[in-house]
């Protein structure tokens, strides 16, 4: 077993790093799920097969669905970087975990008032408060690794 | 060099992961052909250089090539994530490359599916093959790092 | 502290990464902006709260900036994937320092040409000279780990 995978801070980044993938896998399932549902399929392909052509069609909350996974894709896939790198400068158990957590909570809120379309700006809002651990890492790691610009 | 790449299940990891870099590339290239051949460009000021801003519009072969390369993103690079993790935590080096080969040979076929169109469920099949590794290894690094929640 | 933060290699990838993550955030940030001065909206919520559903629209430029965005995505996330692992091949620092800077100056070149609009092809150009670092560490990362195919 790797050194890195017994570094108890690297150990909860990947925790909180898996659960964001599983919840962006939920999001695509979700959207394969309201495809079926609304009958909205974005090739001819799964239209003949559900039905027939007239099913090759746009839904708005398919994009809706879209609009959130590409969302995720735009913000999680970044933190996987920087968390990893994070982990490896030495900060402490507990405020490591905190901006985990706040980027986890924040994201799942995104996803939740994406999908439910809540009143603006509860996910602009949810988007916001998310990339305050990721400026936060960001910078820290920046001020360890300057030398070697 | 470092530790971990001389660790040969991460090794094992690295090779499929940079040939799935690799395929992704290689559906960027066809795309960009295809809007060559098509003469359809996003860009107005792509459109004016090979021959005027008529060319500026969509084609539906273009939009099938884009879909299937936003679809490896949603999928190829959340597994580099997993797949990383999944070499640290000590797994036989038969089953990772089980993992690692399947997910890239049913990636490949999905991105075949979609270029040609091929019959549904083909595409839908190779996608859920492919997710298989995936939440294998979820599973598995959640529970070799859940003490650290 | 882990062994790889220590690798001044693996520390100056480190360096470059974390300022194409800043350079995404960024993008995002800009299409933001635009989506509100130019009251164009992608969901009909965020709409209402900026002066009624007729603002939920599409606007040429804010779709500029999301294809500028995708386009990095597409490139920059595989970038930090072969990034850390040529790190761990045992480059020298120079020639390492090379590939992460004509990616870094290839690809804000790239978001300059997509957001002004520059006249074809310099952002093809851009997008094409980035592509070189990323090809020749992908070869050199498949040489380094071919055995454990």
């Amino acid at each position: 077993m790797a050194v890195m995978i017994r570094n108890e801070v690297f150990s909860c980044y990947v925790f909180y790093g898996v659960l964001l993938v599983i919840k962006m896998y939920i999001l695509a399932i979700i959207t394969g799920q309201v495809r079926l549902r609304k009958k909205a399929f974005a090739n001819p392909e799964d239209a003949l097969r559900h039905g027939g052509l007239q099913y090759h069609r746009q839904d708005p909350y398919v994009e809706r669905c879209r609009r959130a996974h590409i969302n995720d894709m735009e913000n999680i896939l970044p933190f996987l970087f920087l968390g990893a790198i994070y982990s490896m400068i030495g900060p402490s158990l507990a405020v490591a975990r905190f901006h985990f957590l706040v980027f986890l909570m924040s994201r799942t809120l995104h996803s939740i008032a994406y999908l439910f379309a809540l009143q603006a700006p509860t996910r602009s809002l949810a988007y916001i408060v998310a990339q305050i651990p990721c400026f936060s890492m960001a910078v820290q790691i920046l001020m360890a690794v300057a030398a070697y610009a």
